[in-house]
């Protein structure tokens, strides 16, 4: 992906081969600056303040953050104890444990004297396979748009947060479609849902788009249901921070809202996300995911650039009213028209996830 | 209602008799000041700036705007010009025509030397029984709040967009029956949409149920799905800038998606609303009602208080990004619980309707 012309990635090793370059997402579209993250806890602060953010590009920062912490101490005990500091930065990705479980049970088995040069080869393919699986998503994901494509004008897409290369390692998930698409040819509008309380489809989707010069328009969160009703969306397609295995989607706050008006209003409604974030083990997304409750300040302050080109924090709200902070919420499956996965488009359910993974079920069960 | 501990309006007329008082409600709830209306220019400015917004406070501002157009020029062409003008400020809220074709109705006949003071003593009475029908609307809606009352834990009741005393004569619509059940001791929790773009919620709802000591918090507009399915609200209770003869509610933009969701999770879905906002000639709300778009910049710009005490707007998107603002949508009649009235509590049907307003129904078959 491109950045003012320039090709850039959400993350990257420094040509040190050691530290590890992020984007700080804080700060965008208004600056662009770049991070180097040197030990384990300059990780947990980048995930923590969502400096990255995004299940993919959290699951590969932490996998970074693990080698960064075994430079300091490569031993059991340390490695343990980075892997569970890592872990608890943000509790509804599940990418997060997912690349943590990877890294340690890679490195569990070895002498200490090999972890760090092994971590940084672990990291290093989590990312690449990351890369591959956004691309496999958008050729797939690509159809269903080619499919949803009306002579003579552009498929209207609605997407809800920021599922672009900025949540990922290579392509994006929800957006690899679309880029795909507008790259050959297809005519593509892009509804972009602004996000609140965080911004990430105001800030960062819309950035992105521009960026790649595909037209869109963003919107308030509360208006793709009129939208919808008026038949000015062909489809929604969306990231995801966690699926179960029954195809239950936990994804940013307000997700559920647009499945449901898609599915009142007879609009597809689509999950793009490697198997990577696919929780295995859980079957009842609204019992079984925690729901991340983030500082009440995001509801109360927004960042934006005043006249005089500062970026500054402004309160919306009377001093003395309090904020509730829910970052995510869960869609049923009922709702869910497909998955789009690096393998393949499924149906949102245990039978159409285990026919294109069935060894993952297989080791979930064992 | 009071603030900071002196009895308020939204609308009155000022000791002289002639000009009209008004809260500038842009900007709330940082900043608390009047403005006096003195010509009709200045009501219509009003209006379309949305210094006053809220159906009802639009068909009184208009109301009181047509008097002081009167006080210029009361000849037969002037007031229908008058009339003309301040209709065409907002689109979709129904009570702006009705007032003001109640208006033209009574002052029409009369000589033009009598105008000026008939139509002071007409828009007086528009108040006056929005006053009254707020009073109703909150002691009909109060009742359910009492019957979805568990013991030991207050009623929690999510709201959307302001229909509280700042968007009508007296106590409101929706919120009447949250302050009525608050000053008779029933506990009440308030779910504050912030309700982006314009943030009605986070600016004025707060505000309001801050300055009257109702327990509150703002959520984002994503955030009433996940509440509503983790069982956290007991019903929902919003306004309505129109409703037609059928029973579809058009009020501000993300109704829709609320009353999806309560539909979804089975929470009681209210719309409050005196009769004057219904309108009588519709039966299809989605096909019959225009759906006003505002200026993208109220998505794309903010407007809070900074650290350093100043109101300022800061740009939440990248340069070139362009936005949609719609600022209504329609919940169909189905998705709608029961409508809350000043003559009782009905179905969101022509049935329903014409059994509380049989008068109405033969009015506009006539």
């Amino acid at each position: 992906m491109r950045v003012d012309g320039l090709p850039r990635r959400a993350i990257w090793l420094e040509p040190d081969g050691e530290s590890v370059g992020i984007i700080d997402q804080t700060l965008l579209p208004h600056v662009f600056e770049t991070r180097r993250l040197v030990t384990a806890a300059e990780a947990v602060h980048a995930i923590g303040t969502m400096q990255v953010r995004g299940a993919p590009l959290i699951g590969a920062t932490a996998a970074y953050g693990l080698a960064l912490a075994l430079r300091e101490d490569a031993g059991d005990a340390a490695m343990a104890q980075a892997a569970a500091t890592l872990a608890a930065t943000r509790p509804t990705a599940v990418n997060l444990a997912w690349a943590l479980e990877r890294m340690c049970r890679r490195l569990g088995p070895m002498a200490s004297g090999e972890r760090v040069a092994a971590a940084y080869a672990e990291a290093a393919a989590i990312v690449a396979e990351d890369v591959a699986a956004n691309a496999a998503i958008g050729r797939h994901g690509m159809q269903l748009l080619r499919a949803a494509h009306s002579p003579g004008r552009p498929v209207r897409v609605l997407t809800h947060c920021n599922a672009g290369w900025l949540a990922t390692c290579g392509w994006g998930t929800a957006l690899a479609p679309i880029y795909m698409a507008h790259d050959a040819g297809i005519e593509v509008h892009v509804w972009v849902d602004e996000t609140r309380p965080r911004n990430q489809g105001a800030a960062l989707t819309a950035w992105e788009l521009l960026q790649h010069g595909v037209p869109h328009a963003v919107v308030a969160d509360n208006a793709g249901g009129h939208l919808m009703q008026r038949g000015q969306v062909d489809l929604v397609i969306v990231g995801a921070d966690r699926v179960t295995a029954t195809g239950d989607v936990a994804n940013k706050i307000g997700t559920y809202l647009k499945a449901l008006a898609a599915h009142d209003t007879g609009v597809p409604f689509y999950v793009a996300m490697p198997s990577s974030t696919i929780d295995w083990r859980l079957a009842d997304g609204i019992a079984g995911i925690a729901i991340e409750e983030r500082h009440a300040s995001e509801v109360t302050v927004v960042q934006g650039r005043a006249a005089d080109g500062r970026v500054v924090a402004v309160q919306v709200t009377p001093d003395g009213t309090p904020a509730a902070n829910p970052a995510f919420d869960v869609t049923p499956a009922r709702l869910v028209t497909a998955l789009v996965t690096e393998r393949g488009v499924c149906p949102a359910s245990a039978a159409g996830l285990s026919r294109l993974f069935p060894e993952a079920l297989e080791r979930a069960a064992s």
